[in-house]
């Protein structure tokens, strides 16, 4: 296999930082036949982001939707695009900052994480609906 | 096609975000001829950076100035870098906050950007030359 | 060549900003047999990452390791994950900011940097032990 594509979207998760490796990885089973390769991991959106980060203590994810907020607070006198609620303009620079794509190595069919690595979805609105995720996986 | 690979440089631009998808798009025509695949988008400097966001309303740009401006101040007193200029030291920083490439999946020779997305020049310095972008492209 | 991947250690490094380009090409030195291509570089860790930046005067790490610091603070009223030490829910957040890979052009059989950038290693840890890098080179 040289090329693989897959677009599926992502049920709707509430404002904050939530575990996806499983689900991303459940979608794309293709990757079990590359022996050498990588998988590119999209997200279609401009208020969420995808990242990697500890996949064992819950209160990391905590803590990282207290930081990002305190970081890129709501309601900052300087926004001037603010007609789509409180929590849009934040959204979108939290979603720059984090990045709406990982590229992932694959090792002999499988995920080339960390032990303590997993893949997370950044949700930073109130109310998001699914998001739409593309993974390209290429390789040998 | 398996690869293709350009480098261009981009007009000056000032010191902000600026939208575009176009004139990096214009510069790969062969985008069309791949149905999987990715594209790479890289800027060889450390005071400009890509991401992707929104492609509609000018504010956010706007906003991202103002944001990253008050994110990453210039004239820190703890800065040790600062013989060029007070819109240096800042610059590299927000660099790598954002980024310094983007990819993208190309599906049935289009960039396979959301409907929102677009790629985002960020100029951090206040008087930038044009800067250069190397296009990679791979798919089949 | 297709494809190829490699797996190797870093040696530790203090807290800092370290440039590691030739630490990092010399474990590579298939890529002088790519003339069109692609190197990813990523690390398996969740409190250290990777970034491009300027690989001339120190004082641009030193001024990293300060902004980083203070946008990044220990010992925050709001963590909760801080059983680890005071650096180390600090080190996450920094590891997803600045993003745990960069993907560099290969043009000629080299890295296709540009002329001022070089390859971080972002330490965030006070004593951490080597870290695990995978490059995956692929191109032709």
């Amino acid at each position: 296999m040289a090329w693989f594509q897959r677009t599926f979207r992502l049920p709707a998760f509430r404002r904050g930082f939530h575990l996806v490796t499983d689900q991303v990885a459940s979608n794309v089973p293709e990757i079990s036949q590359v022996n050498i390769g990588l998988a590119h991991i999209f997200i279609h959106h401009t208020s969420a982001g995808l990242t990697l980060n500890e996949n064992a203590d819950p209160t990391v994810r905590i803590d990282f939707e207290s930081h990002f907020n305190k970081m890129v607070p709501e309601n900052a006198p300087y926004y001037k695009h603010n007609y789509e609620g409180s929590d849009d303009m934040p959204a979108h620079i939290k979603a720059s900052l984090l990045g709406n794509s990982v590229m992932i190595p694959i090792t002999n069919g499988r995920l080339n994480l960390g032990t303590w690595q997993g893949i997370y979805l950044c949700e930073h609105r109130n109310h998001a609906s699914g998001r739409r995720i593309t993974v390209t996986i290429q390789g040998e």
